[in-house]
């Protein structure tokens, strides 16, 4: 059974608090392996590369075979039913409709002192995409990975997926085929992460590395921050709903599972202003929890992290779900814009009944990458942006040098740093002042 | 001497490979220590925190003088004189002007399905801003990281600063005044950052953390990363500098030094397309050098890490100076904007002789905190965007959810996710579809 909390008991707070701060997910040490992996692949290249993936996957490579071939990627995806491709091209078509929109403007203006001053965006250079291999290879989520990337105008993806025993995934070819990522390499673990981020003979380095996978992948990522950019370490997914009792209790019973069935570590919740609107979703879950194929995994999942809230009004509602910063989050109420406009912190927002949040996993247009772990009180989803980036730009004129320089000089001697302000003194003595 | 290079000699490639590739910062190992610190702040709070401050910084706190009130900044802000007074105002007015175009717009728009969709950014809550004490505390570095948070929209911006031996510094306090921050704190190390990112009875926990630190701090970061956010750790400043043979040897000479006295490990690299212009540089930086106060840390730079690079146009310059991907760039050259169009990754671009890099230090407008170490490959000086996050927003009608729900009803059913797909069906069912 999951957690059932009312927000106008006395003890209320101290249970919320609990959940807010319930560890869902125990990460593995795994640091000390990883770093020798990395050692070995910056050591030794393509060898290590082969060597690691025929322990690991099971598969006997060459440097020539490492990479995937636009041949292999071909015959693979023909295997794709027409329906498949019908649904994955329709869904990378919104997706990049939606990140189209997100491409930043460059600026340039010259101001009263005579300084003009901007920025320009460019894109980054390379780019990989780590897929992981085996049950969680999602096509879905190499189109959200990859077609940001290509709409920032990143020259080129190279994508990295495990293929334990040798087998591909159609369909993950196909979306990366229809991303236009411009290299497949048959590699996972933490060694692919490492030939990203350093290179080897066959596989040229990159400058941003994003991607989901296991543990030994997550670390390889933190560790190899710094010489690399990457995007976020993804925790386990999370719902959070807000729902009044004009809605179907089957309907948010499996917007809840849709979360619930990812992991054992995922979090679904349900706020309710109808105490028994909230029992409803709970019979609901139950019943659904009967038949569904990964009933095991969902079932886990909410009986140990799921929670039904009841709150006196929206208002509450807002407050907690600010406080839960949840991944996604469903309003699914009479007047969702009111409602959203009072939510300060979440990744995505799902308006009304008719937006089951699975919608956002596949074909909405909006990323599924999204920040968890309460971390969307500081941070944003997947973007075009995290594929870019800014350099500023700054043009003194001889006035406007004259205008501004003697500031410079002031905070320079203050600051004890001589050279610094001597290079403005230099220019301002040969204007005379 | 520094590393003098030629483009077109036939050891070029290896030798700026090297020169890329030189490993200028070797950060002593405190994880441990700093483990423990966190650790320490996380059990003990106030105490911990009162502690380590009567060790490291030789002052006694008591949980009620841990802040330092707004009288002692008025009091010891009167000290700044009216010069350095107005220097401060006039590059905080500056660098708001600047920061206030970053501000990033809303969008919400329906496509042909009938799916309205959008985006919302709204401002990260509280935020902690690390200033580090001694000789490194730059009121600049507090104007810089201040008011781009407080542009933002941030409510509760609070700052920490060490204060050695109970010495407050006068021109910091007045940044932050300047700046709008809302609660300065006289701590400093790693337990400074343990106590903004997890609370202790008096400090509140922040959602964000930024600013400069010593390899303590660092440490610090790194480790609260994922329960609050934080900037990049920066690494020892740079600059390159791309100019013809039509500039003062000396403005260019003091350019370079004026990043080489910040650190040994700060690295000033010249390219130019005239030789003999080079060699009046270099001889200018050896005279500059005979008086220049800070002459022991910059001439070890320039000595270490310091490169005059000739090559025989600009085009090569420009590909030279991506693959460098420098903090810093001035482009001293007749027609710079033509130069910058070229320029793909870079922190800051300075254009033209009357902009030497000390502008953008302090008065510029732009900010300061740059990527450093090539990481402007992949990512951006800091920003306004730092301090906020973005939501995605989704709402269908039956409408939409009849164009689009049966691909994600496939999609999932690929993906194995049984209830995604019923999460959909279930709506279409109740439409007749």
């Amino acid at each position: 059974m999951p957690v059932t909390l009312d927000a106008t008991a006395p003890d209320f707070e101290t249970r919320f608090a609990a959940l807010l701060s319930a560890k869902r997910e125990d990460s593995p040490d795994v640091d000390d392996t990883v770093a020798a992996i990395i050692a070995d692949v910056r050591r030794r290249g393509d060898a290590a590369l082969i060597e690691l993936t025929a322990k690991f996957d099971r598969v006997t490579l060459t440097p020539a075979t490492l990479r995937i071939t636009t041949d292999e990627i071909a015959q693979a995806t023909r295997e794709v039913s027409a329906e498949e491709r019908a649904a994955l091209e329709q869904a990378a078509e919104r997706i990049r409709a939606y990140h189209a929109r997100q491409l930043p403007e460059d600026a340039q203006w010259t101001d009263a002192a005579g300084a003009t001053l901007g920025w320009r965006w460019t894109p980054v250079s390379a780019a990989g995409l780590y897929v992981p291999g085996g049950l969680a290879s999602y096509p879905s989520s190499v189109l959200m990975n990859a077609i940001p990337a290509k709409v920032a105008g990143v020259e080129r993806l190279a994508m990295v997926v495990p293929t334990p025993d040798g087998v591909l995934n159609p369909l993950v070819l196909l979306a990366a085929h229809l991303s236009g990522v411009d290299e497949v390499y048959r590699i996972g673990g933490a060694q692919a992460v490492a030939a990203l981020a350093y290179g080897t003979e066959t596989i040229q380095p990159v400058d941003k590395i994003t991607g989901p996978g296991n543990a030994f992948v997550a670390a390889a990522k933190r560790r190899v921050f710094g010489k690399v950019g990457i995007d976020m370490i993804a925790g386990p997914s999370e719902i959070l709903v807000i729902a009044d009792g004009d809605n179907d209790p089957d309907w948010i019973a499996l917007d809840l599972l849709s979360q619930a069935e990812h992991d054992e570590s995922a979090q679904s919740i349900l706020i309710t202003t109808d105490p028994a609107f909230g029992q409803a979703v709970s019979k609901a879950v139950d019943k659904r929890l009967e038949t569904l194929a990964r009933r095991a995994i969902a079932g886990a999942s909410w009986r140990d992290f799921g929670a039904i809230i009841t709150v006196p009004n929206l208002a509450t509602a807002a407050e907690l779900s600010n406080r839960i910063a949840s991944e996604h989050l469903e309003l699914c109420v009479a007047d969702p814009e009111a409602l959203s406009a009072q939510i300060t912190h979440a990744g995505a927002i799902f308006l009304g009944q008719w937006t089951p949040e699975a919608i956002g996993d596949y074909v909405g247009g909006p990323n599924h990458v999204l920040p968890t772990a309460r971390s969307a009180r500081f941070s944003s989803g997947l973007s075009v942006l995290d594929f870019m980036k800014r350099t500023t730009l700054a043009r003194m004129t001889p006035e406007a040098l004259r205008a501004i320089g003697p500031a410079a000089e002031t905070l320079a001697a203050s600051e004890s740093l001589e050279a610094h302000g001597l290079s403005v003194t230099a220019r301002l003595d040969k204007l005379n002042r």
